[in-house]
């Protein structure tokens, strides 16, 4: 029976790229209100597409983006609810981009190895299309699903998820299910896939310092006015002491010791700092002295600034003191840390060092915790030996370093158990120019997800 | 016979002003090869000028942006170089500007304060006209000037004066001259002229700290990955100690203390923070603890970040990690400090502050040393008669923050003693958004050149 269907996803697989292009060429960017239309355009496909397939779909409001929301039952099987998100990132740069972000296409990167180049070609869309491909060829080989099924795809997860938890609170009733599956995490390497048991959380925060009511000429009034720029300078820089650890008072309180055995294993994988940070063009681990790389990323918080801005930044020189100077900053979180204790102390910690005779904002509220995912979930076992058949090796069960907000809002509104497999590799620079999914990503994705409905419909 | 000068400049002040509009409409940018073509339009409308004004002028081809030059002898009388520029800062950020900044315009203040809003409007056009009305007044009505002029306007002050020493080198026989007036400073307020006799140097430096070979999804990357923008920030902050010093090495070599005697006559100006920093909104002095908000602009070397940028500074939130970042800075020079060593050893800081894997850029050469006049010249004791005269107020002797680099070119190329002498005011937002010329300025400034050239021309 899965030779049936994994055949008919081998036959279809040039049908099933040109769906994914149409999905693609829409610029579905959630965090820019220029883009709104282009949102709901992305959710109006999920939703015909979810049609297509025999589901009952809507779109339904948030408070920003449109969820949308299809059901195909089977009485008497497991009920399964599969999420991801229509939103992709921002563009830009956009002249890093080697091909217009929002016309795909596949290239042959190396002999033998195609990918699909575009933004969202994995984060998000690629990866819910390996799963809706997977249910095409069940109900085309078999005329219908194994398991039933409520799929939730989203349109804010790359700005957070929000309005999602005031709407799943608002939902739960018809999101009830045995286990959640979400598609937006990564295989260990092209070879070795991944289920990710652990993710970070996340705090972010705009600090934006205002200094003089205007720009001034430096040479009037150099030496006596204070350069916002030099304060937003001196709080990041305090951010961090020598050894890479981050400073704010309390921020490692409930960070957990990683058990010995997990480290040793983590040991064993052989991730050091060439292999992880030679790709990118680095070598030196900028993270705390004391830990390996694998730790840095996976295991221990960490703090970012995501962006910064002040002053004159166009061709040539200017000499001018800022009136404004801002910058985007992000911590990853672990275990038990608390976002808004975080964000509070964070907040003191910027108002500490900012000149009397300037002012702060500080935009952003709230944050998402660290989540852990129970090691003894059956579904966990399950997709184990699912993806063992597929990929002709054992899966690895990893921690991510980013983080997914539905996971916590699944666990707490619904209590839901969430497996999270995906198939991104390490180089689709998700977030970055010039992203794309690998076709063996795709294809095999698609061949995974048919084992893994498979694994759940039986008890 | 000065009064029929001046009667003149009275009576043709609404002529004037649209002269002066036509050049400011003419966005000489010169920082921006976008603006090439209208640079060179500058020039032409000076040249234009000063035919006139009965000159013979042409335009003469630098490095970059041509010099205008004009020469109206008067054998037997003394010969005076008077050096302005026609070039102008960039406008951005344009959003702030109350009024297209090339759409010239004069505004009512408040009541009898009339002001023209443009770029350009001070620095320099405004200033320049003040002098060219001077001499349209003299031959207007006494059929000639009464010393013989040439008149030098660049095109690149506002970018270093690129390309000018060589030019001046090159053309230095007809630049022969008993003193050089220069028309680009500022009035102590607005019914106390000044004449400037010190000029802080200037030298300014682009630094780009290049990390990962991509920008990086910081939930992937994050903790490992080296992030540029905290590169920068680090040698911000570390430019400056806790009471306000510069911690370059030898960055005070050369730094003079001021004289007992001038910092008494400094401190009866009554120059608070209140009152100088309290227009611009700020009121904490932010240079070196230890001194008087007039040192921190005037006698002592500033550092300051012009501009920073790095990462995604868009609307909403991107959690990646760039992989560049830069900032341009710059440094105000006094005394005998050499921005040749102060460039190196500012290289070497940076050098030391980047991680083994990072590389950085740093853009910029050379630079230009502070500037002290001799108070015991001629021109200097005639001017100020005849800014008393004009104004009803003795002028006051001060020294710049800003440099301008033509004078010590001037210093050293032609051996002229150069008078500084300008109506600049405090608040003209120069570099800024909104920068204006006050009518008094540009009319009284028109009336004291006219006079300021009857007084050279006696012995």
């Amino acid at each position: 029976m899965i030779d049936r269907v994994l055949g008919d996803i081998d036959a279809d697989l040039d049908t099933a790229l040109s769906r994914l292009f149409d999905w693609l060429r829409i610029p579905s960017i959630s965090t820019d209100p220029a883009f709104k239309g282009d949102c709901r355009r992305a959710a109006e496909w999920v939703r015909g597409d979810l049609e297509a397939l025999g589901f009952e779909a809507r779109l339904s409001e948030t408070s920003l983006h449109p969820v949308v929301i299809g059901h195909l039952p089977k009485p008497g099987a497991p009920h399964v609810l599969f999420y991801g998100h229509y939103d992709v990132q921002p563009v830009d740069p956009l002249d890093l981009w080697e091909v217009p972000p929002f016309e795909p296409r596949l290239t042959e990167l190396q002999p033998g190895r195609k990918v699909v180049q575009a933004r969202g070609a994995c984060d998000d869309k690629g990866q819910v299309m390996t799963f809706l491909e997977a249910c095409r060829a069940w109900k085309a080989t078999e005329g219908g699903l194994p398991v039933g099924l409520t799929v939730l795809i989203e349109g804010a997860e790359e700005i957070g998820s929000r309005g999602l938890p005031e709407w799943l609170l608002a939902n739960k009733d018809e999101l009830r299910a045995d286990v959640a599956l979400v598609c937006d995490t990564g295989m260990w390497d092209r070879a070795v896939p991944a289920i990710t048991t652990s993710l970070r959380g996340l705090v972010y925060r705009e600090v934006v310092v205002r200094a003089a009511n205007r720009d001034l000429h430096s040479g009037s009034f150099g030496g006596a006015a204070r350069n916002p720029i030099h304060v937003l300078a001196r709080i990041l820089a305090d951010l961090h002491d020598s050894s890479g650890r981050i400073t704010l008072p309390g921020f490692y309180d409930g960070v957990p010791e990683t058990p010995p055995e997990i480290l040793a294993q983590w040991k064993g994988l052989g991730l050091t700092a060439e292999n992880f940070l030679g790709p990118i063009g680095l070598g030196v681990p900028a993270g705390e002295r004391d830990r390996m790389v694998i730790e840095q990323i996976q295991s221990r918080p960490t703090c970012d600034a995501n962006g910064i801005l002040g002053g004159y930044t166009g061709e040539g020189n200017k000499t001018v003191i800022a009136g404004t100077a801002s910058t985007k900053l992000s911590f990853r979180l672990v275990g038990d840390q608390d976002p808004d204790a975080i964000g509070r102390t964070f907040e003191a910690f910027v108002r500490e060092r900012v000149p009397a005779d300037c002012s702060v904002e500080i935009l952003g509220t709230g944050g998402s915790r660290a989540i852990q995912l129970p090691y003894g979930m059956p579904a966990l076992a399950k997709a184990r030996a699912a993806l063992a058949a597929e990929w002709g090796s054992e899966p690895v069960t990893i921690g991510a370093g980013g983080s997914i907000p539905i996971v916590g809002a699944f666990k707490r509104t619904l209590g839901h158990a969430t497996l999270l497999v995906g198939f991104g590799l390490e180089d689709d620079r998700v977030h970055s120019p010039n992203e794309k999914y690998d076709l063996s990503s795709f294809h095999k994705g698609a061949r995974s997800w048919a084992r893994i409905l498979e694994a759940l419909a039986t008890g």
